[in-house]
């Protein structure tokens, strides 16, 4: 287990107290934590290298990772995010690899679902799937990897799997906002919450995601499967994302909001605004992406990018996938 | 607002008080109650019923409506549910449809999706599909209908839809037994929950719908549109079906958890199992439905219509859509 830079103190109590101060578990004995300066070290006779470092990390990792990685060891990356170049949208796993020597013949996986740290952790039952070009590779991570409680499925759907493990946090930022918006909502009658409109911007964000990964070549099923509807509905449920979204929901700008309450926290969703804000407004000029099928990404790339106000567009909801002349098919 | 016999108290309670005791709010000065032996007073010159009675009422909703209903007046159904007569799954519109007299041509269409009824009555943002066989009637419709804050959009879908609203609270049932689970597990060190479980069960769920759907001709991207993901993802807030569910999590039978904790209340995820559990079965063996690619529901249908006990085949999970065997398409 080795940390980054940022981690110097998470490390620290690793090897003191063999406490996980974020996690609050204690260490497996078997897991060696290590400094980030020992990252050689660590990987002497490597078998495995998974990274999960945060998306901004990918080229630091990357040019970490180049010196030391044995040619032929498998990545799997836990790292999540899209970015742009402002004509395309690239998967991480793509940039990672172009970063690592050309001489590199292992392969870049992912591991993407529905998976709290804390409670993969404490050995809670976790479904998750693994991405690998090649199925022997899957074979044999799967064998290191599953357990009785976690499982692991393949899924060959390299791009789809990622657009929906990227999208998710952007979205889970409009599901917080609407728990800002009830917050500062006149008192009612009952005791209503914002159930129904948090699960009609839920299902928005699917369809949004159903554009956008199609356009770039994804299957449709991966977005009801463990990267989308299922990784999506764990994030609603708490997370950073979400906090963020309550903020802005509450009144902030994301930039007060960032600067005020949490500054030192990375929000994935953010990030994710801003690597791909740029890109995805230029496709949508070039007629790659379709505006009108997107109304609540570009509300919230708007608000994140932009430090629009936070304002939900009910009436332009569902209009690509099902469109009013058309049937659904 | 016509109550049915099991109404009777909140009816007077509306007539004395206009207040509803289930809703918690005023009743506007708009809507009339009746009593059940009111109906065909409430029926004069109406020009739409909406009909909310449980699943297992549409019969009797047939026989009283075919009394009383003009032949040309629309009927929206907010019933959810399926049947089955052993060798085929119904859809409601149609056995309701099939019950009214045969001079009758109005059209039976459906409203679906995310809307809970506390929260509409105090005019939460709410987005639901109205299912309209004849797009002219859908612009009628949703022009009466539709709202400032209640987003009708239409949906040619028919069986889709009501696969995902019907099969979406047995799957409930499902998330239920995992907050029950969670209970009686033993401590942990940290604050883990129950997410990830909840999620793959959440993602698992939506898979086996789409096997359903799929079979009996339904679209598949209803399932993360309004009625299927997003209509799941509120029900799995809370709701009776998730309570019962906890209570088999917790280790209770289907019969004792109903009899002891839930006599008097209607739990239509149960409802649900028991309408469509033998032809399930019986279009398994008939190989119309794959048996593998219904492990929860065919658990699920076991714990409510034969009290077998909680058990979740975490390792049979996600084995049709994505076939080991063959790559995602």
């Amino acid at each position: 287990l080795v940390g980054t830079h940022l981690d110097a103190r998470i490390i620290d109590a690793l090897r003191q107290e063999r406490f996980h101060p974020r996690l609050k578990v204690h260490l497996p004995t078997s897991v060696q934590p290590y400094a980030h300066d020992e990252l050689g070290e660590a990987m002497r006779e490597v078998e495995l290298v998974i990274l999960g470092v945060s998306s901004a990390g990918v080229d630091w990792a990357a040019e970490k990772l180049s010196a030391v990685l044995p040619l032929d060891v498998p990545i799997v990356m836990l790292t999540k995010g899209l970015r742009g170049d402002s004509n395309t949208l690239e998967i991480l796993p793509r940039a990672l690899q172009s970063q690592l020597p050309s001489s590199y013949r292992g392969q870049v996986c992912t591991i993407r679902g529905p998976s709290i740290a804390g409670e993969l952790a404490v050995r809670r039952e976790t479904s998750v799937v693994l991405t690998c070009p090649d199925p022997a590779v899957f074979d044999r991570l799967s064998g290191w990897l599953g357990t009785a409680y976690y499982h692991l499925w393949p899924n060959s759907d390299l791009i789809g799997v990622e657009v929906c493990a990227a999208l998710k946090n952007l979205y889970s930022l409009g599901v917080g906002i609407v728990s800002g918006m009830l917050e500062r909502s006149p008192g009612v009658e009952n005791e209503a919450k914002m159930h129904n409109p948090a699960a009609a911007l839920f299902a928005e964000a699917l369809c949004e995601i159903s554009h956008v990964l199609t356009t770039m070549g994804g299957h449709q099923r991966s977005i009801w499967m463990l990267p989308g509807a299922g990784d999506f509905y764990v994030t609603c449920a708490g997370g950073r994302n979400c906090r963020m979204g309550r903020w802005m929901g509450l009144g902030l700008s994301y930039s007060e909001a960032k600067a005020r309450h949490m500054a030192d926290e990375t929000v994935e969703g953010a990030e994710t605004a801003f690597a791909i804000g740029p890109t995805v407004e230029n496709m949508i000029r070039r007629g790659v992406l379709e505006a009108e099928a997107l109304p609540l990404m570009r509300r919230l790339l708007d608000m994140v990018c932009h430090d629009a106000p936070a304002y939900i567009p009910w009436d332009r909801f569902f209009v690509s996938p099902i469109p009013r002349r058309v049937n659904a098919s």
